[in-house]
């Protein structure tokens, strides 16, 4: 083995508090490590000695290549969390297993979902989808009519109004980034504007809103603004290349980018034009928001720039003091990130991340940040900005503004949404991670 | 049934010929669609009528959401087509259903294979990279040591150096864009700049290529210039998000973007940097070229530019005239694509495609034409250019330049790859289509 308290050369200067290293060190060679020997990498380098050895998997044939490829069985932990593994008659929870992923997009089987009475056995040929109400001419698609339509491709994430409740909680939860932030996916959605379809219907001037309603036996629905369906909306046909996922919404899907994930309609069939919000169950008993004062934000809809470090996260213990890579997930409704900082002394200092380029609009972005830990007790935290100028508030800064939480215990239902503030991971001597509020 | 031959009105003037549309059309509201009733979508467009129907699935609950999804059983068919379902002592490849798929990135269980000897059942606790030969410091990497150096993340295409063979055969092959043009797919990949490690080895200035291996059976291996390992070649970890795929290299492949697929060599388990390359099979016997005169390309790496239309395609029959979104998939392995032009006149005249945004280096780039198909036969092609200049050819262009091909019967081997001449679809009256040479 390689001396593991080699350490990372001085040519590389710390750029904030407890080993956080300047992000251009990702950008070529000749910057990160100053030596041929290694970066401090730690105890699971070893140098080559040969021969090489032969790994019995070497020395026979592999197995036969499956029409359609699946993870490898070693990989049975990167699963979604259920909160309904028996399919009571009661909403489902899958929560995507963020801590175990890396890069933006996620693979269509990890997608979180909510669905309050599973996902339903659509034939997709009997499928349609009906757009009426104040339309000067009502419609009916079916799935053959919709493929014929200009298409769009685009990178979105979804992510429910409920993501990250647990921060509301009074004590920091003991929990992973899966249980906190796992209600949060990121997928390419290919798709046809709404405001296509609705080209195609016409529209009477006195529609101001639209509701939308899925064909799963609960008729999921939500208001949504026209102005929305006339941006940026879509109905999206496939996911990550292929047919939408059938807990996301096969055949078909709503996607309003940037906005609370349950208004992303899934196994969409109706969409109604109308002059004011019908008032659904999602809009007045859930999915509204008590702020201080006797102030409800019943529509409130872009989800609210955040980020979370994924890597290290609680359950990833560090093995040993070394570099190590700082990496995590930033996000807004409301456009592109333009910034994520990084802080290893609970927020005293700050320094600045490499995003994974292209950094899209309304898509998750990879922030990256190199680090050299020195095996003492730090507190690693990450904050984020959008180009719309708003910043991800630490937890004083929110409640000061929004009103203390009523609630004392771990919530996972609402109004607790829209919670977006800083997570706070603490390191400890052992290099295990834990939640903490910063 | 709203009347069929309701066509798109004339406020669209064709701009090439056979109906192609102006690819601004795509941009936004107001300008496809000149009335409230229909773009002659045609038969499957139906006016609604109230009360709207129930269907029987959301007349019950759903299913369970599982802990990893898979696609509605109603997508059996969507599945690559395999060569060596039995999995017989020779090579394997399966075929991404291109035609099936929409958006740029292929899921990883669609992605295309050319294996060996099957995948190899790795287990990844166990499994190590070693880097050895001209570097100052040989060292053995395990996934642990791996995961702890900065990564990047990069979508890009990967593409066996023999696929779109079958267009050798002098007569046009009567099959699908799967069995053209399935050995291409594209994918979110993260990993470790194989510059990054090399700086921990140290290099030897001697070294000018490396030799990389799989641990795979046959040992699968290529010479690979030292220059492009430093450039932008990646130790892959992840694809779309996961751990790679147990067919695409899990736990780790070497990626060479742009290069001949069988570069990226899948299952790595070491690299040696030498000073010439090692001469191996596969660029030897299989992956060189044979050009006009007594030239063999032998060393011919990037994969040309190149598109094809994916819908329509063969085995997706138009259900009559009327508007149809003409769609496809270009890409280079010298850098971005710069343009894409379609045509409908078998190449008489030509009209730009809209390409998907982000248009980004070495991926898969959507294209989309928007089109009015008269009911006539038509001949459909698409033609791409790059960044760097390069332009996809004509038959007759590419075998002026080689020289003919010396084989008179489909094709599925080496020496003939390399193949990136123009694809043609020609649609018949029945909007039956098939592949001709135009």
């Amino acid at each position: 083995m390689i001396n593991k308290n080699e350490r990372l050369a001085s040519r590389l200067p710390d750029v904030a508090g407890n080993g956080l290293v300047d992000r251009r060190a990702l950008l070529g060679r000749g910057m990160l490590f100053a030596s041929a020997a290694t970066a401090g990498i730690g105890s699971s380098l070893a140098a080559a000695a040969e021969p090489l050895p032969v790994d019995p998997w070497s020395k026979e044939p592999g197995t036969v290549i499956p029409p359609y490829g699946v993870p490898a069985k070693y990989e049975s932990k990167v699963v979604r969390t259920l909160t309904n593994p028996n399919n009571e008659a009661r909403t489902s929870n899958a929560r995507t297993p963020h801590h175990l992923l890396d890069g933006t997009i996620t693979p269509a089987g990890l997608h979180f979902v909510v669905a309050r009475a599973g996902f339903p056995d659509i034939d997709p040929s009997k499928h349609r989808l009906v757009i009426h109400g104040l339309v000067k001419q009502p419609l009916v698609f079916d799935l053959e009519a919709l493929s014929r339509y200009p298409k769009v491709t685009r990178i979105h994430f979804v992510e429910c109004g409920g993501n990250s409740a647990p921060l509301y909680n009074k004590d920091p939860i003991q929990a992973n980034v899966q249980a906190i932030h796992g209600l949060l996916s990121c997928s390419e959605w290919t798709g046809v504007r709404l405001s296509t379809l609705l080209e195609e219907t016409g529209i009477d001037p006195k529609a101001k809103w639209l509701l939308a309603e899925g064909a799963d036996a609960p008729s999921m629905n939500r208001s949504i603004p026209l102005a929305k369906a006339l941006d940026d909306a879509m109905v999206a046909l496939y996911q990550n290349g292929e047919r939408i996922n059938p807990a996301q919404g096969y055949p078909m899907r709503l996607l309003v980018p940037g906005y609370e994930g349950n208004m992303n309609v899934k196994w969409l069939h109706r969409i109604k034009l109308i002059e004011e919000p019908v008032m659904a169950i999602n809009e007045t008993l859930q999915y509204t928001y008590r702020v201080a004062g006797p102030k409800i934000w019943q529509f409130f809809f872009p989800m609210e720039v955040k980020s979370f470090i994924t890597q290290p996260s609680p359950g990833l213990t560090l093995k040993g003091p070394g570099f190590y890579e700082i990496s995590g997930l930033a996000y807004s409704g409301n456009g592109r990130i333009a910034k994520v900082m990084v802080s290893a002394d609970g927020g005293k200092s700050w320094a600045e991340a490499a995003l994974v380029e292209p950094v899209l609009s309304k898509a998750l972005t990879r922030f990256r940040m190199p680090w050299r830990w020195d095996g003492q007790p730090v507190v690693l935290q990450s904050r984020a900005w959008d180009e719309a100028g708003n910043v991800q508030p630490t937890r004083s800064e929110m409640f000061a503004e929004r009103g203390e939480p009523k609630v004392n215990t771990p919530v996972t239902a609402f109004p607790m949404g829209h919670m977006n503030v800083i997570t706070s991971w603490a390191v400890d001597h052992n290099g295990e991670i834990k939640h903490v509020y910063g």
